[in-house]
């Protein structure tokens, strides 16, 4: 557990073609070096032939200097295996842009996570294309930009989205019940670094109204999922999903309600995965330790 | 619950458009005739105006005649209010003919209630399009009909399945993994009375190979749906839904074995829905008294 | 669904010994008085012999005045069947006081399903016996009074809590995560009006340190129960309960994580249906009408 | 997925004291004997310092004969370490015997898992201390066994059980709602091979009858546990548990009814986790490699 470890750690995600010896090459690097691994998860997609591997190891007394390390494990390991790969470290503190519209739900919960210590992050701007939630970021004593969005605005708010989220050196944004779609300059920006949460069980209902599509359809289960933000319309990887039973006592209104407490749970597993550096995608899905 | 009555006793399906004082002049039918209620459920689903309602009610004292219950709460109630309503005993025992083709984990399990007395019914008969489960059929001393099927010969053998489910007197058909589509005649001779279960949280993935689709997908629940069937495939009403959550650690062989112990477990509850008569049809949805 | 009715509606619940004619007689009184019936579930408890019913109806064409309903419904049913009811009204809006020690996620889930208007309920206090999170209420903009107890001083602070509730008209007392024994004086004036949310799913590890308990005895799922306090500790009837799974990579820190997201989730569900006034309790044990 | 492997391979389930360097001398030894890892999946208990590990690799080209592996192993890797380690392999198939007194919905279960291949076991004898289940026994082929016990003839049949089972060379004993507690020199000579499905979800309600007791309890949630079977009952260390949603509405009867299916299903997960060399144990509790 990341969380848990109270020393300085490196946590390194990796995948590339499944070869021999590949285990043995990244524990010996990190063994040679005098790391202690608190972490190693290892996956290999046997259909396609891939290998993933999250690795987590103290810094106390590794002989690599931190700023030397991804150098070091370059020339190791990863040219010698063809490998795609991304070193973080436990210390560092994302910072996050929360997007929202007018629903309040997804916004209190992350906030309350975030003020309350729970999560480890900084939220330096929450935006929205509407006025309604500012109180609350006024209440949690934060930034709040509305950048309304039409037709003909679009392309301009989006660069001004773009630049804010820039200025804010944003790692991470968080689509927080934004009912919005995001232009393609900005997907194409932060790759697998947009977490949206869809009040559905994908890809069931995709779109608008899901709720009331689920009602029409008569189904037993309703469900939230929080996934990356592709140029494809609820269509990007998956990083977790919830559902909930209903019954025919259940009118929309009461999907509703009851789909608010999955979505803020379903999008708080997403973020807190990420946040973890523990996922990773390839071909539109996700591998989540755990 | 109807499993519970030690008494014989009635029970009635019903629903209409809504109106004023419809509880009040069924429970006074009943309470007038000396029926003591052991179960009452109600619904109103207020946005299309139709009340729903399930009553039972205990036989011993009751001063109506059995063969004569129809007619006096017809007279009563049904006419007055412009009710669709079904009348039926707690002693009726259900028959039920079973249909599968290769898979046998549904089959298995639905044999085994019957046959250990979990459940009150009659198996007359296995129907399949191949010879593989007649084994199964033997060693649980049922006979076992093998009709294939091709395209040149399914007008033809829709007609002998008819006939052999009419000699058998058949109330229900459990399409138990039956990986074929069911004639038009045969769907509109038994309305509500054949139960499918389809391996995936519909409307996701309907259709051929779901597993296969969930995990290209990259979905993290899978899901089974057991609905009645109706002509247009995978899309009528639904009975029972559930799911299991998997990781990017299950290849499509592992989502098959554990979609089994689901598809076999949600069939069983919408089986035991409708036999115990708390199953309700109108407009492609379900109640489901409980 | 209270929650749904556009219309003022009328809500009686009530339980009594199980007899004939009973469901006849209250929805005849509800009809011949012009009321129309949005909700009815009824319940017989057949081992203990006890009829329980939740009803709900509309209030605008109804020909008894508000104010004279109990009279009325008392003198036509509740006399005659020696009846336990209640009667209340759906435009009343609850009273809530929130006490809380130093874990802030249940306050912040429960203050801003009240901010946001996600509940109709009036949060007129909270009450802690530690000064740590005065900042959450004075941000929300609540009245936050702190009441330390020692062993000196327990049967004093329980007087100025009494008072204080009294003062504030305080309907339900929401013990969101109180690490503090109530004394019996409040629990004696607050029957079934006080909800607590316990760390596990109950009767498995009451008392202190669950999550340590469930730790070191290796279950795979933790769990969250909410009740009614009672003279007994962690004895009184149930709400709700959900668990979650867990796995041996979890640590103690891990469940306290995971548990927090259900205890948050659990408790609400059980404020939410006391608020609906859906709870009735006998017996030590509750019904939860849905 | 050892179930997945269509080559033969070697798995090894080891702990021992967490050291540097564990894994990269493990994988080393793999790598260097031109073994292919398709699983590795490493724990560390931080609290109790304690390392765990499950690996396996295709035996295909590995350089180690099979028979020498063991030695191999110990030699380069175990001893160094001060390991416990077992070493199995893919094709290996495992000899179960079960228990089994009145009640049939496990046995079903079991036995349609092996009769249809779902699962690759050989089930050389079923056991019971009561007549009745002999029918299924012969229906699926199988021996069946009555060993009755009394006060009088407990250790006299125990000795028998055991040379039956030594006779039927048993790998894994499972009990199957088998109710009788089970003699000490039979569980002396089964460490963490006897795997017993308990009716709740343990702690809560150990002992007989815990669906009564849950129905008094008035608890919103039943459980099935399976655990091996250890000297002191219902406390050992727990493989798979699982909960279901009641309701007020559920008599004992209806706790019954769904507890049957938890507890097959719970029943079945821990025995495939057990088959699939996927449990390690220690401290009364397991790790569970999934």
């Amino acid at each position: 557990m990341t969380g848990m470890a109270t020393e300085r750690t490196a946590i390194l995600l990796m995948h590339c073609a499944d070869q021999q010896g590949l285990v043995a090459a990244i524990s010996e690097f990190i063994a040679r070096n005098e790391g202690n691994i608190v972490y190693l998860d290892q996956h290999v997609d046997e259909r396609r032939g891939i290998f993933f591997m999250r690795v987590e190891w103290e810094l106390a007394r590794f002989r690599v200097a931190v700023e030397a390390i991804d150098k070091a494990f370059d020339e190791a390991i990863g040219q010698r295996f063809g490998m795609h790969w991304t070193l973080s470290f436990s210390d560092e503190v994302p910072r996050i842009a929360i997007m929202v519209s007018r629903l309040p739900h997804c916004l209190y919960d992350l906030l309350s996570r975030w003020q309350s210590g729970e999560w480890r992050v900084e939220i330096p701007v929450l935006i929205s294309n509407h006025e309604d939630l500012g109180d609350v970021a006024e209440q949690f004593g934060l930034p709040y930009h509305v950048l309304p969005v039409t037709p003909e605005n679009k392309a301009h708010q989006e660069q001004r989205l773009l630049e804010l989220l820039r200025a804010q050196r944003v790692d991470l944004i968080v689509l927080a019940r934004y009912m919005q779609i995001l232009g393609p300059q900005l997907i194409a920006n932060y790759p697998n670094r947009i977490i949206n949460i869809h009040h559905s069980f994908l890809p069931a209902f995709p779109g608008a109204r899901p709720y009331h599509n689920a009602h029409a359809r008569g189904v037993k289960i309703i469900g939230a999922t929080s996934h990356y933000a592709t140029a494809e319309l609820d269509a990007g990887p998956i990083i977790a999903q919830d559902v909930v039973h209903i019954t025919h006592r259940d009118p929309v209104e009461e999907l509703i309600r009851k789909g608010r407490d999955l979505e803020k749970l379903v999008l708080a597993r997403a973020v807190w995965a990420h946040i973890q550096r523990k996922v990773l995608c390839y071909e539109n899905r996700t591998v989540i330790f755990d």
